[in-house]
């Protein structure tokens, strides 16, 4: 039987683990790596060895960040008495990327499941409360993604936030730019329907 | 700005120069790896740093190996008259993986492409005719992936070999099992129909 380099088999191994790389995209990284030289090699192990290092979580918000408070909840120019809730950092980054919200975030790091025991207690909710009371927030818009848990989760949230007297939205759920109506699932077109605005 | 940690960044970064992983991809790693124990990390870091450790190349075959020679030109009970010519060694190891084929390998390394400045002289074609003048050879078959470089690279390889009076042959190319003739292209269809047997 051929076999592969022991070396080889292990890196094969250790890439097949990650999310959404299977056993033949596995197989093709090592190989491309094998092919690269040392110095491309170690920068990769390097910044995975190091991952960690650095990386902190703002006390206030919950994003990751290199400092605790974060930048934003640091940025005196934006606005504080408006927060979008989102799931992940990731979602954060992707909003603030769109240069359109000037508010601040709050991360609630993941959504309501109960399949997977995760349930209210498990997120940052609690502290969204400590916030909307000590930061004199006056709108509260729930970003999470448009999955059956983010809607349960923004669901959740809004019936908590009620008695808080803050305002609370939703971002707009509806056909995507560039979409086309004739491919639209039918769950997205009732969305962008139900949420039609006058011109 | 909201903007990631400085490890993740970098991190984000080194994945994004992998093939196939994109910049989402390679932030979806960054944050995947970001929450596992840092065992993990090292375990990953580890097998990128030590890809090289140990991977030596057959001077036969010119595959990946352990040892020099590779396991299968050592091993007299395969049956070295009988050469199977690939591009890479994942390649071979496909083939072997069938357990249909008791020959040899011959990894040319690539495939000829003017276009990238590939000539025959990069390709290991010289020490194949050594071998079938060495080794008694009887059979060569043609394994290159039925791409256009592929091809070309075939026909050159048969052509060279054409005056060794060694029998080529070429892999079949036609449509794959479980495939659909409906779903199937024109130029494999064409292959199917040209490569058809009697029963």
């Amino acid at each position: 039987m051929t076999r592969l380099p022991a070396s080889l088999e292990r890196a094969i191994h250790e890439f097949s683990k990650l999310p959404g790389i299977g056993p033949k995209s596995a197989q093709r990284l090592a190989l491309y790596l094998l092919k690269r030289d040392s110095i491309d090699l170690n920068n990769l192990s390097g910044a995975i060895s190091s991952l960690k290092e650095g990386v902190t979580f703002c006390s206030t918000c919950h994003n990751m960040a290199d400092t605790d408070p974060c930048s934003v909840c640091a940025d005196q120019t934006r606005d504080h008495t408006l927060i979008a809730v989102v799931e992940e950092p990731l979602d954060a980054l992707a909003l603030d990327k769109t240069e359109h919200f000037k508010g601040v975030f709050h991360v609630l790091g993941g959504v309501l499941n109960p399949m997977e025991g995760i349930g209210a207690g498990q997120l940052n909710i609690d502290s969204l409360h400590d916030r909307i009371a000590k930061q004199g927030v006056t709108e509260v818009i729930i970003a999470t993604n448009p999955t059956l848990e983010g809607e349960t989760t923004a669901m959740h949230l809004a019936r908590s936030l009620k008695d808080t007297g803050v305002k609370v939205t939703r971002i707009a759920r509806g056909l995507p730019m560039g979409g086309d109506l004739e491919y639209a699932d039918e769950i997205t077109l009732s969305r962008a329907l139900e949420g039609r605005r006058e011109f």
